[in-house]
């Protein structure tokens, strides 16, 4: 077969993770004389910034997500593998994956990163993390079910406790899902209940630090804060999760400690998780220095420490620029992935190597709502509609394939004249059909 | 509340069913001096006929399935329940459900028909069928996973047994579905695998009676099949599954008979089943006479025997007219609810009751692959390329909801011209993020 001929004459990359960072990295080393595996547990790359719109049913899971194979059909030098990896034997130069060791000349890791819950795995099942397009489903299931749910309680307590959101961590996740939410219970589903009012909805906002959008400077955290008030989201800075139960949560106020420490109760059967992210464990895999979230300390360019042919980019990697550490977010990642691609490129041709890898920020943006964003473009910072528009705009452009891009454009355009949220497709079981009782009740045709 | 004190001073409609003829009977009595209830399981109304287009990655679910909710939001004399029904008490006149007892002065079923396995539930897990939005999700992920497997795999049988589709049943969802796969195959696919040609895909159509589209005429059955070999479909007819497993199929040709029966095993890991419905059970419920296929049998009024306030519409209803079965289609469902709802209101309004159903034939469609449809409008017969079109702006003319309508007309526009499916997210676990241990490889973001 030609890929056979091809991995046997000429160096091979394996990319691990078809992320930003991946998916860039394959895309740079197009024209040169290699051949490119691209490994993802999943079939998709997926657009991250936009999947709380999939959680919250403004888009379709499909809008947002784009098979890997059609990204790289046409690189014809490159394929793609759909299973899991386990493992790096770096001796051996092999990747070990569930269909067995994938082996490498050059190994470009950049599997990511995934929600901790500060010790407690337990809080998971009751508190869905947003970092997949399984994840974004399942919380559109259960925050739909709760409003369903409430319709048919009779018992006032369970009303409110189904009718309310807690999100925890104020990061831009946790501050676009807030806005979404908002807007969910306030205009998608308002007229559409007779039991219960879904404007009534409590959606609360719990960050441990002192403001929303810690990355972000002051002036924005707080526009943000303003706005999400505005649209009837509690937000509760200096306050932190100290249980997760089916109940809901307990949340302690940081700043009071004498006499004792102030906690109180929420009663939610919504609780959706956007703090605390740690490196997937590539740093165990190499045997590799990490920090203290798990992420490989790399070299200036990008390789690991001793290993001049595993490179590892995107949020797994720890890479301090300037005296900074660089932020978790998609640019970083697809810019450190475009340079190792050419690095390698630079490497297997016997030119000389680029410089040292050289982070350009352009701006960091974070939405609230229909109408309104924040944007930080260093020197300057901005908020407001015509920010939301710019942010609009830029996201748009920056969905792979055109066919997703006109799609989310017209689906936009349609919901902010509607305020309508139709994307909400739920089905009593999620599971396949074969695992299916007959049911008394279906739909006819 | 607004609802109860409507609920005990007006009648109470309660109709079980959120398909064609539960919404058409709910939208008929919009005037009326009634209460409408609506009880469905799931909290969407699906565009059946367009189903095996989620199956095989041409549409998203979120595109031909729309909110009860929202279709009846501006209907404010009803109110949508989500859960499911489990009897009914036609003493008390009360529908038990999960959620506890419904009471009623009218009640309409409509919901609707599942397949059967011939007597062998042990082959759904096997074959799946296609009857709601989680089974064509689920097809979808086998089918797309089948690929991927097929990638990675080393033994020759083992690819050539994940790269057979088998279709069980040869009515119009068989031959769309059979034409689909066949366009995803040939073209959706191609080029995008490098291990596989995914356009060596083998398709069959197993049939057991003589021919296509048993319900259409003989020539339109025939121009189908003739169009699905050219498309590279093999069609079996006269030809009945004996066994389902999950190493593939036994197909027994039922021309052949002596000395022995002929049989046959075809190896597939893709049995999809399309053959066989029965009637959910509704007859059970009300204790009523059902006919060979567990249907209904109802008055000229559409009402049970001895229960004047039931009545049964849509495919579970058994209705005979000018001595011939109507048949189990879209058209007879909602024009049943129509004459349903309006029989009720002039009942509830004291006036004399419209005569006896009579069901309007508007014709007959089935679509096979992008560019060719088969159309039976009594006295005319059509098919090709212009019956197609046809087919095309039919359907999107019901697709409930102009947002809907839309979409699924740019999408196939741009599917028509560049043959991209890119509908096509798939992931390892479906089941929700709660039940997921940690994943190695993760995107990032």
């Amino acid at each position: 077969m030609v890929t056979l001929r091809n991995r046997e004459s000429r160096p091979h990359v394996v990319i691990v993770g078809g992320g930003f960072g991946g998916l860039y990295a394959a895309h740079a080393l197009r024209n040169a004389p290699v051949w490119v595996t691209v490994i993802d547990r999943t079939n998709h790359s997926v657009f991250f910034p936009l999947l709380y719109q999939v959680a919250t049913g403004g888009l379709s899971a499909d809008e947002i997500a784009a098979p890997i194979r059609s990204l790289l059909r046409r690189q014809h030098n490159a394929e793609v593998l759909m299973t899991e990896v386990t493992g790096v034997d770096t001796a051996e130069r092999q990747v070990q994956t569930a269909a067995g060791p994938v082996p490498y000349d050059y190994l470009v890791l950049a599997t990511g990163v995934r929600y901790t819950y500060f010790g407690h795995p337990e809080w998971q099942r009751h508190a869905p993390s947003l970092k997949s397009v399984a994840d974004a489903s399942a919380i559109r299931r259960r925050t739909l079910a709760a409003f369903e749910r409430a319709e048919l309680a009779d018992d006032p307590a369970e009303v409110d406790a189904l009718l309310t959101f807690v999100l925890v961590g104020g990061g831009p996740t946790g501050v676009e899902m807030a806005g979404a939410l908002a807007e969910l219970a306030r205009t998608g589903l308002a007229d559409e209940f007779r039991h219960i009012d879904p404007r009534r909805a409590r959606i609360i906002l719990v960050e441990s630090g002192p403001r929303l959008l810690a990355t972000f400077p002051e002036r924005l955290g707080r526009a943000a804060q303003r706005t999400l008030e505005r649209m009837g989201v509690e937000v509760r800075t200096d306050a932190r999760i100290t249980d997760v139960s089916a109940e809901g949560v307990q949340v302690e106020d940081v700043t009071v400690t004498s006499p004792a420490p102030a906690r109180s109760a929420i009663a939610s059967r919504n609780v959706i998780w956007t703090a605390g992210v740690v490196a997937t464990p590539v740093s165990a895999w190499l045997g590799a220095e990490a920090d203290g979230l798990g992420r490989v300390r790399v070299g200036p360019d990008l390789a690991v420490p001793g290993h001049p042919e595993i490179f590892v980019v995107g949020d797994v990697a720890s890479v301090e620029q300037d005296g900074r550490q660089l932020p978790g977010v998609a640019q970083v990642a697809l810019q450190e992935g475009t340079y190792v691609g050419k690095l390698i490129r630079h490497k297997v041709l016997g030119r000389p190597v680029p410089a040292a890898f050289r982070y350009r920020d352009p701006g960091n943006m974070a939405t609230v709502g229909r109408a309104f964003a924040v944007a930080d473009f260093g020197r300057v910072t901005t908020s407001g509609f015509l920010t939301w528009l710019l942010w609009l705009l830029i996201h748009v452009y920056y969905l792979s394939g055109l066919r997703n891009r006109l799609q989310v454009l017209m689906q936009w355009t349609w919901a902010y004249f509607t305020y309508e949220r139709n994307v909400r497709v739920l089905s009593p079981e999620p599971g396949g059909a074969g695992q299916r009782a007959p049911a008394p009740v279906a739909h006819e045709h």
